[in-house]
This record gives structure tokens, C-alpha cells and sequence, in this order.
């Protein structure tokens, strides 16, 4: 790769490092590279290249590849884990916060420029360097258990139910990935709608949806 | 790993490639190790050493690491893919199918030794040696798709309802993969629950299960 370096892209000068959007840049190019070659089979020079940046100024953001992995994943669950905490404290009716949560979430990982959800399964999500991604999920899963729970399911049958509702929301990545041409917002709406027919409440109408919307779009920061 | 290749596991013979087992031998390991250690990470070497085998053995099953993968993927879908194709043409009511059908191949991806599933989203299965396993994989779906059609959802609405059933379905190896002690029994009869109610037909009853149960007990083959 490294003879085409300086073709299309612009080469990094030494000050590369500190440009402002020199970390977006890195990050962009890695959720390219891992998710189209794998995250294996690409090297930080590679997304050095990519970005337009030396090496020395990749790592200067990022000391490790393991590092632009949490960073990206981190994006897949910040924003859903600070709605899903505003949702959990929310006295809207439980299948309005549910819907909201789930459309939000979906269209998180559904309407993001590469797929990251296709990197959860990846070994080195089990590593140290990713302790902080895997406890926000957990966080972000648990928050759905909490509305599952609000629902009326069972006690003994919370944890199984939101398995299936948590699994649902990020199966969008296999989607995604099994159809490049998917229509997102379609899938975005009726996999909203799934999780509210998975917990078993009523079925989903317009008015729901409508209120939903509205909920996001007022929601307290 | 070289040094360990005789510790715990009988080193190969000469003649081991014409062991009854060797092919299952290297199934086994390469199951092993692509789960864990991850697929780019594990090298055919390895993979010879911990099945008791010379990698010149392994060869002669197995040409190339990506026909390791391919076979193992293959035993993830073909077994449901073959009762799929007997449920569409039956004739029990498609709720009972439909959980019949969920149940099975929950229990296919969430009862194997090691979570194969897991392998669904590496970048290799989209290789030219992989264009079988992603042939049967896009019928077994079809088939799901035969299903929720029958069961009266809009015909516009087929294809995403089916995505959705079959990324629930498939979301087993990730709840695996984040709960090593899942109650897997337990989760593969709520999973398959789950599917008829995404699909938008009635509650699951004791009844349904059981008549899913008979049906895949009596079915010809």
C-alpha cells in the first residue's frame, strides 16, 4: 500500500497530528477498513494512509489499534445510553419509551456511515481495551431490561425477553450487511415496531409512533 | 504453539489424514479456535496440532482455511435449510410451523459445541469460497419468507418482517457470546415464541409448543 500513499488523498505534513478533525479522519478511514478487509486484516499504517496522516500522528490519537476499535464502537452506544437513561426516567407510557428507544437505536446503527455493528462480534471486543464499550452495552441492555420489565413481563422472564428484544435491535448490522441496497428508515421503523410486538404489548399504531416521535423530539437534555 | 503440538493430544501418524475422524478432528479444533482465538488470528498449523493431525493431513481435507470455514458454516444452516423445505410444504397450521421451524434452528446455532454463528459477520464469508453456505443461508430465508407470507403478513411487507425474524433467530450467537452460562433450553423456547409474535399471529400457547413439538418428531423425512 505504501506506494500509493500520496495518490487521491492529500499527505500528511508534519503537523498532521494536531489537525482538528485529525482523529475523525482516523476514525472514518478505520470503520471503512474494519468493516469492508476486517479488523485483522488492517494495519494502522493502512488507516494512516487512508486519513491522509502519518503514522506517528495516528498514534500520537490512538496508541494502540484496539484504541480506534473502542472508539469506534463507543459511538455505537453513547448516544443510545444517554436517551435510554432519560427514557428509563420517563413517565411516558412504556410502549411509547420503548418504540423511541428502539427507533433510536436502530436508526444509530442502522443510519451510521459503516456498519460497526458488524465488528460486535469480533474477539478483541473481549479485551481489556474494550472494557468500557462492553460495559456501556451492558448499561444500554440494561436499560431495555428496565422497560422490558415495565411492561409487565414476568420477573423470572425479563432477562430472556430482552436477550431477544437487545438481539433484535442489533441484528440491523447482519441486515445491513446481507443487503448493501436495504431500505434503512423501513427497517428502522418496523424493527421498532417488532420490539414492542416481542414484549407482547398491544400492536403497534400510528398513534404510537406518532407519540414517540414527538417524545424524541422533546425530550430534556 | 509448536512446542506444545505433543502435550494432551496424541501427535498424527503418517497415515492420519485416512483416520475415520480426521475430517471431523479438524472441524472440531478449527471450531474451536476461529470461536476463540478468532478466524484471522488462527493459522492452519494450529489448527493441525490441536486435532492430533500433520497440517499435510489437514490438506488433504481441507485445501485452504476458507474451506475449513465453509464446511463449518455449511453445518449451521443445511440441517434447518432441509427441514425448512418440509415445513413449507406441509400443511400444519403456519403458527406451528413457523415455531417449529424457529425452534430448531435456534436450537442448531445455540446447542452446537461452539458458537459458529458468531462467524456469520467475519469478511471471508463473502469470498467465492464461501458463495455456497451464503446460497443455502439465502433459503433457509426464503423459506422464513414462505412462512410469514403464509402467515398473512401485506405482501409488501414480507421482506422486512422476514429480515427481522431471521436476525432474531440468528441473534442467539451474540446472547452466547455475552452469557457463556446462557439457559440456552430456555432461551431457544422463548426465541421461537418470539418469532411468532413478531410475525403478528396469536399469543404462543402450551398447545402450539406441543403440536410443534409432535410436528418435528413426526415429520418424514
Amino acid at each position: 500500500m505504501g506506494k500509493g500513499a500520496g495518490v487521491g488523498r492529500p499527505r500528511a505534513s508534519g503537523a498532521a497530528a494536531n489537525r482538528p478533525d485529525a482523529r475523525q479522519a482516523v476514525l472514518d478511514a478505520a470503520g471503512e477498513l474494519f468493516t469492508g478487509a476486517g479488523y485483522a486484516a488492517t494495519t494502522t499504517r493502512a488507516i494512516a494512509e487512508r486519513a491522509g496522516l502519518r503514522q506517528a500522528s495516528l498514534y500520537y490519537h490512538f496508541p494502540a489499534k484496539e484504541d480506534i476499535l473502542a472508539a469506534l464502537l463507543a459511538e455505537t452506544v453513547r448516544p443510545s445510553l444517554a436517551l435510554a437513561a432519560r427514557l428509563v426516567a420517563g413517565s411516558a407510557p412504556v410502549e411509547v419509551r420503548l418504540w423511541a428507544l428502539a427507533y433510536a437505536d436502530i436508526g444509530l446503527l442502522g443510519g451510521a456511515r459503516h456498519n460497526l455493528g458488524a465488528l460486535y462480534l469480533l474477539p478483541e471486543v473481549g479485551s481489556p481495551n474494550l472494557a468500557r464499550f462492553r460495559a456501556e452495552r451492558a448499561d444500554l441492555k440494561a436499560a431495555y431490561g428496565k422497560l422490558v420489565a415495565a411492561a409487565g413481563i414476568a420477573p423470572e422472564a425479563v432477562a430472556t425477553r430482552t436477550d431477544l428484544v437487545f438481539g433484535l435491535v442489533e441484528s440491523i448490522a447482519v441486515t445491513r450487511r446481507d443487503n448493501p441496497s436495504l431500505d434503512v428508515e423501513a427497517h428502522i421503523r418496523e424493527g421498532a415496531d417488532g420490539v414492542v410486538r416481542l414484549v407482547g404489548l398491544a400492536e403497534p399504531t400510528e398513534e404510537l409512533r406518532a407519540a414517540a416521535h414527538t417524545l424524541l423530539a422533546t425530550l430534556p437534555d
